[in-house]
């Protein structure tokens, strides 16, 4: 044991893919010269192609909070009545930027580990027909629950309202019909399904919402979306991007393409259904059994035991570097991240040292039981991948 | 002629310093954690070493723009009368961002190459005492001309307005004595003197500052000075960091202490007074000769030549990208830069690409005059340092 390689296992930043690092060392690049244009748009196009999308796809140097932020400053004005979804440590967030924006939210808040359901949108819809926007986040970081946001998208679209979802950990994890369901905004990061260091934030728009930023007033100067638009369409970005950045998501995005889109999300999906699999059989509860999403599994710490030495001993054990919950979840669950540049066989290494530690700590378990759960999803998805279900 | 290395000749982005590009490939390190709060402390911590002040200091992820964002709607309230300097693109940009938030600004507007006076700042003042808030940039980076920020500072002090420094090209090319001249609010960007790439804005904010956040009733969400501030004592960031390019600044920040703040200013100052040396000598005309700066040397391409002829062939030629003129100037001036990583053998070398590109283009020069320049200024600098003047 004297060698333990770092190993950042966490949903956000997550494990970087080595090429996409090695593309930084070229960043000796000049924002306004050809050869940045050519990188510039073609990763613009990529992202349009892995998320699938024809709308507008817009790029910040910011973290995925700044899309957030630009999503509200540009798209509404103060007073707007708005519907935000909170189910977790995310959704808190855009009923704070609601706030700081003056916006009159009417939030609908579910316990941690739950999800706000569609029907809930439609009755707070139905409530207010006056309501310009709906927020919410597709998987929820916080406790690895996913929203339904096809069917929420379905009641968004039958009024006035912008559906504004934050997808930083939903891209790469779930389906996404961002056109077919009528997903007006969209907001993504750098640091999680794609693989490379925080710092990039983007998000698309479509017709309905660009109305939007036609009549809204709240004041905004970095984040400006209309005029990053004009910036994209002409290769460039307003203010000095993070070139370094963007040529890692140039490189990660190739990948990305190679693998599919597809691929991507069904390697998470994989990966949850064998995390969920493998902690139920060493007798551990999963925190958000009814709608758990692909992002990041939670799982509840074993009774009288505090997350936070599962976290520990992963790092001094092993050197490797699990999530604990968030906010008021902190000390009571820990999370296994799925998302992006993660395979079995991190999966095989962590159920294992998760084993070791639960016996180190006064919850016994038979050494193997977890992983061999893990194996046999490997074995089903590698005979035949399709006929794995959750 | 078959090897041309490429070189970023910018005023930013700025050349790179290998190491702390090589330090960006152990960004897989999680911001949570005591490993990424130890370095973002020194980095917070080195920045304020170097730039010499106790000061606040507060980082963002985000261009140099999103400070100047940040301190416009964090310290200001609509209609609130402020003074904006105007002598090039960035002081343009300050007079957009207080547009966009309503500010009643008073705009000092010279010539592009010319610099806004104190006494010029000192008569507004005079003139309006229930002014707010002064604005200019240290160093024009379009023109090279530098602001008397000091004679400024002290007549802002006498008033109860806080004085708002754009230093994105200042810092680490002329000396700023944040404390001692009353520079209120001071911002810089990591793509400049810092030699990493740019994705990283930070300004030092002080007490009479402060006040005026208290009072503020622009909205803001993700650039939060005051929650900056408390994320920052606990060693941490408000929303996820630009890890790679705090671990790249960490180390750029090691290299710079080592030289010294002061003999990094000397460096820019050394190779701007060669710059002008040579150029003048192959009878070429400075842009801004009466108050020129070292972080840039902007020089008016000879009559009847496009100075994007001499971009042009500088790539073409040597591989080597340098700056044409910005907005209105462009075509008419190119830019050589000198902050940050850059040393002697690189302005050889351009000032000998110069003579080849000024002789190839209709306008001929003796190859080696100006070469010969710049070289006498090194040998007067190797030999006593400390008494080379301006």
């Amino acid at each position: 044991m004297y060698i333990k390689k770092q190993r950042l296992l966490t949903p956000g930043p997550t494990p970087l893919y080595p090429p996409a690092l090695h593309a930084m060392m070229a960043s000796d690049i000049h924002h306004r010269t050809e050869d940045f244009r050519k990188a510039y748009r073609s990763c613009l196009a990529d992202l349009k192609e892995v998320m699938g999308t024809a709308n507008d796809l817009l790029m910040f140097a910011s973290s995925g909070t700044g899309a957030m932020d630009a999503a509200v400053s540009n798209l509404f004005s103060k007073g707007d009545k708005v519907i935000v979804c909170v189910a977790g440590k995310f959704g808190e967030r855009w009923a704070e930027i609601a706030k700081a924006y003056g916006l009159d939210a009417h939030v609908l808040t579910v316990p941690y580990g739950q999800v706000v359901t569609p029907g809930q949108v439609e009755a707070a819809l139905a409530q207010e027909p006056a309501t310009k926007g709906v927020f919410v986040q597709a998987s929820e970081t916080s406790t690895g629950a996913a929203h339904d946001v096809r069917a929420m998208a379905a009641a968004v679209s039958r009024t006035g309202a912008i559906f504004v979802v934050d997808a930083i950990t939903g891209l790469g994890t779930m389906p996404l019909d961002i056109d077919g369901w009528g997903l007006d905004v969209v907001i993504g990061g750098s640091q999680k399904a794609f693989m490379i260091p925080p710092g990039l934030a983007f998000l698309s728009i479509g017709t309905k919402a660009w109305k939007f930023a036609e009549t809204a007033t709240l004041p905004h100067f970095y984040f400006n979306l209309k005029k990053e638009k004009k910036s994209g369409e002409a290769g460039e970005s307003s203010w000095t991007p993070s070139t370094a950045l963007i040529l890692a998501l140039a490189e990660a995005l190739r990948y990305v393409k190679q693998i599919g889109m597809d691929k991507l999300i069904e390697n998470a999906r994989l990966l949850a259904t064998a995390t969920r699999a493998a902690v139920q059989k060493l007798g551990l509860e999963l925190f958000s059994p009814g709608s758990p999403g692909s992002s990041v599994t939670a799982v509840r710490a074993p009774a009288g035991m505090d997350s936070g030495v599962i976290v520990k001993e992963f790092k001094s054990r092993f050197g490797a570097i699990i999530a604990n919950g968030q906010g008021s979840m902190k000390g009571q669950i820990f999370r296994i991240a799925h998302l992006g540049y993660f395979d079995f066989a991190d999966l095989f290494a962590m159920v294992a040292g998760l084993e070791i530690i639960l016996n180190a700590n006064g919850f016994p378990v038979k050494y193997g039981t977890g992983v061999a759960a893990v194996e046999e999803i490997y074995e089903r998805a590698a005979v035949a991948p399709q006929t794995v279900s959750a």
